[in-house]
């Protein structure tokens, strides 16, 4: 663990060379269950984040998380708030933690959040804190975090005030906890997670210490009791919350809590930790006593507060709105969320896909990979930026692969929840690798990727319908909605990749069989519609095919999650390949220019997200990409809650704009050009880490006497520099990138 | 721990000396849901016994616990079994505990077990053996346990055998539970037991270790999921049972359990050893080390039936049908269920009242006492036959005085769960004191009596109303069914006691004072109807007073589970001074005889049950004990699962056929004398304890050749016998009492 001592040092020094960046931080923004991020408070890659939970039990709220497909604790429309959780995804599609809920109340307790629930009003939030008020009680809730606690002090009015620890509440749709009540300033327990997009197998717990900086005056638990027959005549409790006064045992049940009583003056403050685990309690109670600030709930905010300063001066933008500013510092915010570390203050973590626990060497082990998003463009992302953290995550993958047997695909807590398709921790390796990331186990890395690449049969778990495509090289159609295409364009891409890393270690052989393998998406181009088309086993075209079906998250034929369309483009390892099938440049040019002016494009969900940048393959057709990226930019991302497109997807649609705002974007992983595009602000400093990189820092300066909005001139250095795409070590070198605009 | 080593000595010398009482106890005795007794495999005072789980999940049954009030997990008259559960309450009145159930089925796996039920057919039961057959499945199981252990034998098909573990199922109305996976042969977890009577505050866990003689092929846990809303769309398991196969955290929940499954051949028999504890797992596993045969079913079968050979042969009689002899072990067996042991192997238990964890001091701690029940006959049966646990109990209701700060009334594991009234504790201790078993703290179980029978206040947890009982003499009827006359009847039984204990210890003025107070039942005597009635707190009777009310457990004012009748001669500590208040010893007599003829007495509940030994008080009248004694014995007790006439309450029932068999009965406790009526048998050896007794035995011998039912001479130790009263001290000293009888 010497290196996170490092980094606090380093950024303890940086701390006043900067401004404060995390004045561009508005967490609020794509706080809707379409960006699903939360506001919660959290230090970067945190195990904990305090969010307010306002998605059940009133209807005074505009959306309740048991109506519909509901996948973030928060919602900024609703206004009924029933606690806050300690655990929480940010910025993913599907439910599951938002556990270990800390609600204060005054007056009589109630187990039921439906009861005790307050709107809530004056909410505030900044990086690491989270503010707000309680109408029905005059309670004023504050919430900052440690890297594995949570904080919240609350203000309450002079009488009998309450905390509730509610771990029936949860945004996950697993069930069951205990609790215990260790003494009259503490409480420990447990709750189980998993069920990510309604699955079955990634069942976790995650284990909790809370800490009262004030004796309680009373306590006790309670448990929702089953519902009776007959016997309700004789009970009190039928099916309603039973509790268990000075009870100290451990209690077990779906839907159990605890509450501390209080004899609070006007204006008293009481403070709770929460040291928080996937190990053990003992564990946890660990990570409390190494975290905590002894409930001085200031000096814990400011920390906060100076960890992400440090972690967002990574890059520097001058120039620019506030709005812009803030969209751009926002979404780098957004990628410090996850994936976040799981391992405890001693190293220790649960292994995946098992039980164990294991220690980390020397590094940190993180968790929560949204691979099939996140390889497109977030990792370049991160290891342009934060390459230690990157490095980290890919000995985090390999150890996933030696743990398991396999590489993850949509990991949660050291469990492959099997979300989407493909085999994306190849690229995010490779891609890396490539990058000059290399103090990882590479053969093992290598073997890992050999194995998902060339196992037969349906036990290859990332890979599952890999018979065909070895065979014929394509995946056929056999269910209506069986996402075939979407699997195999995946494994194209993966292949490439395998290809580029069989490559740089010498392994000729292989290089030429993936590589080969991976031009094979040509077996789905139909020349009658010039596009990708799902094809059936006996290798005929899918009949009735409709390149528009899939609209509106609609099940479509051979595409997951979208149309033809939002697919056909998605060879970005061959673009010149797809170029030449589709009949040229102009052919290719006219025909992904439609996709944008007949609004088939979608910038909501990943497999085109790449689309703008590709018209920079086309010698002299770079303005449409300038255009159509600032569009999206402007039309797409706002300071507001509705400010990103659609589920951020642990940072990929916040690295998009992050990326395109600077005026780079890596249009392929293992490709580690990027394409270049007009950055928003006046200049950018890209610091680069001195451990990994020859530069100092990166600039991308904006020359503003030539108001113009396409480039029409780029300097390098000084000189002249022609080509539109920059690669990732010419920018690893340092130095500047000087832009000239026409008209 | 010694003399527990000393017991176990003794039964081995002892055990090929005597006949095999075993043979004439019938379990299926009471096996009602009026006599609530259970045929499950036992121990003499066993924590744990291993009963068939019948009561619930199909209309096959003629029973359901869910459908009424519901005291036992096993009914006769059903045949739907849903497991065996490993702790139990046998002969109570309540619903509780009834949980830890292990079931074996074939083919898939089941959780719900409406599902995986099973018709039993071919029971058989003998003490500490159990046997049944599962026709759905062709399995034959057979269940035996030791003091801290189940122990079950599943032989099984060839094929796919399971073995469930059911922590959701249980006869409490308690829930909650946690289940572990230790490996493929051994599960751990708890389970929440209380609600006794649906009262709160009884709370408490019940922690084992189950073990397996199979390494399981399969294995996995299981847990009912929460309903859901729109959700329910997405999810295989909403309102499901969801199983988690190979999952080895702990699983929490109101409903989880854990399988596993074997591939066995035909009759493949697989053990299970099941270890228990009310302190912890770690116990529990601790108890099934030192107690386990290492999967030896046999050998475990045969300890438990030369423990209760030894066990039973504190008396031996002779003489009368099988029918007769059958009913008298059995009731001696039920008397052996309750108290049981709650102290571990290394002598830790749960403190009365808390979740502290004390150890023993050289002698077991009991639990379960139902002492309004027992205290009138039970104890006093103890004292005589097993003197030594009898005084371990004595011990345990001071320590429960001295953990919690008050004697017990109605104690399971440890917890109060305020059930009946009165102060019962005081006459238990006094009488057995007075019966010579006195090594215990003698100061502090006075201080404890003079504490309740003192303290003015509603904070009197054994007498909240007892401030116009100290004031007036008398509780005053305040509401509509507040059972007043019944708490007031037994404060003057336990003052009585308490003034007893003062003489015995020298404090003469408390005597007096206790004397006094336990007189003053005559406030309640009304010249009118000559009776006992309800008095108000201005002094008045109740108006509309009908001596009948309460008839069938309806309520009646002033009168709890019964009518005037049955508690106007519910003053056994001064029945001459009934006598006097009703008139004199004819009006008397015939006011009792009435009671009989016109069948207001209730032989399934105690208030009255001495009522028939009360003729002895009057000289000549003595035939009439004799001849009721013999009709309500014939009546009412059977060798049948109808054979005891109300709930056992933890063997008062029992203790009444004893010592009505036996010719004596304990009248009233603190008075050691017993009334004398016709023994059943031609010869009852009663074994003395040479620890407490200076007698080696006591012989009851009746002389055939005087064929009349009424006695018409007695003989002490070939001396004429004059008085219908013998004393405890008389029998204590061995010998013979010889009867001869007239027409």
């Amino acid at each position: 663990m010497k290196r996170l001592s490092g980094i606090l040092i380093l950024f303890f020094l940086n701390i006043n060379c900067f401004a404060q960046f995390t004045e561009y931080v508005n967490p609020f923004i794509g706080t809707t269950n379409f960006g699903t991020t939360n506001p919660g408070a959290i230090v970067p890659r945190g195990m904990v984040s305090v969010t307010p939970f306002n998605v059940s039990g009133s209807d005074i709220n505009t959306w309740d998380k048991d109506a519909r497909w509901w996948s973030t604790p928060y919602s900024w429309d609703n206004t009924f708030l029933t606690g806050f959780s300690h655990v929480n995804l940010s910025g993913v599609g599907c439910p599951d933690l938002g556990v270990i809920l800390l609600m204060p109340t005054t007056g009589e307790v109630k187990a039921d959040h439906k009861e005790y629930g307050s709107i809530q009003k004056n909410q505030k939030a900044t990086p690491g804190y989270y503010a707000t008020d309680l109408e029905k009680y005059g309670i004023k809730a504050e919430l900052s975090a440690t890297k594995r606690t949570g904080i919240s002090r609350y203000t309450f009015p002079k009488g009998k005030s309450n905390i509730l620890l509610n771990l029936g509440l949860g945004l996950t749709n697993e069930s069951g906890a205990k609790i215990r009540i260790v003494n009259n300033q503490e409480i420990e327990g447990s709750r189980m997670t998993g069920s990510f997009c309604y699955n079955d197998g990634s069942e976790r717990l995650v284990y909790f210490v809370a800490r009262f900086s004030k004796e309680a005056d009373e306590f006790g638990v309670w448990k929702k009791m089953p519902e009776m027959k007959a016997e309700a005549a004789w009970s009190d409790t039928d099916g309603q919350f039973k509790y268990y006064k000075n009870y100290t045992q451990e209690l077990f049940g779906d839907e159990v809590g605890a509450y501390f009583t209080f004899d609070t003056k006007n204006n008293e403050q009481v403070i709770v930790e929460v040291g928080v685990s996937y190990v053990s309690i003992e564990n946890a109670r660990m990570n409390l006593d190494a975290e905590s600030n002894q409930f001085n709930f200031e000096k814990t905010r400011l920390q906060a507060n100076q960890e992400w300063n440090s972690n967002l001066s990574r890059v520097k933008v001058e120039g620019g709105t506030d709005d812009q500013k803030t969209i751009f510092y926002t979404a780098l915010y957004h990628t410090q969320i996850h994936p976040n570390i799981i391992n405890d203050v001693n190293g220790q973590y649960p292994a995946m896909e098992s039980f164990e626990i294991r220690e980390t060497n020397n590094c940190n082990r993180y968790t929560v990979f949204s691979l099939w998003d996140t390889y497109r463009n977030y990792h370049p992302l991160m290891a342009l930026l934060y390459p230690q953290e990157q490095q980290d995550m890919l000995r985090s993958m390999v150890d996933m692969y030696k743990e398991s047997g396999w590489l993850p695909k949509w990991e949660l807590n050291s469990k492959e929840t099997h979300v989407m398709e493909g085999d994306p921790a190849i690229p995010v390796i490779v891609d890396s690798y490539l990058r000059g990331l290399t103090d990882f186990d590479v053969e093992a890395a290598y073997a890992a990727m050999i194995k998902s690449a060339t196992s037969a049969g349906k036990n290859n778990k990332l890979r599952p319908d890999i018979d065909h495509y070895l065979t014929a090289g394509y995946v056929p159609l056999v269910e209506e909605f069986d996402n075939s295409v979407s699997h195999a364009l995946e494994y194209y891409i993966a292949d490439w990749n395998l290809a580029q890393f069989a490559k740089a270690l010498g392994k000729k052989d292989d290089y030429k069989r993936f590589l080969k393998q991976s031009l094979r998406y040509k077996e789905y181009f139909d020349t009658e519609f010039e596009m990708l088309r799902p094809r059936l086993k006996n290798g005929e075209f899918l009949a009735n095919f409709n390149p528009k079906q899939g609209e509106n998250f609609e099940p479509s034929p051979g595409f997951h999650e979208g149309t033809a369309w939002q697919y056909t483009f998605c060879v970005p390892h061959d673009v010149i390949g797809l170029t030449n099938l589709m009949g040229g440049k102009k052919k290719f040019v006219n025909k992904l220019q439609m996709v944008f002016d007949e609004g088939l494009f979608d910038m909501a969900n990943e497999p085109d997200i790449h689309y703008p940048f590709l018209f920079n393959y086309v010698k002299g057709e770079e303005w449409r990409a300038q255009k159509e990226v600032r569009r999206l930019i402007d039309t797409y991302y706002k300071n507001a809650p509705d400010g990103i497109p659609g589920n951020d997807d642990c940072g990929t649609l916040s690295a998009w704009v992050i990326y395109s705002m600077m005026g780079i974007y890596p249009v392929c992983p293992g490709n580690t050009d990027y394409a270049i595009t007009t950055p928003v602000f006046d200049k950018v400093t890209i610091e680069l880490d001195a451990e990994f990189y020859e530069g100092k820092s990166f600039q991308i300066v904006k020359h503003q006497d030539s108001k113009g909005k396409y480039i029409s001139k780029m300097m390098r250095n000084g000189k002249e520099y022609k080509s539109y795409f920059i690669n990732h070590q010419d920018i690893s070198k340092g130095g500047t990138l000087d832009f000239f605009f026409n008209n």
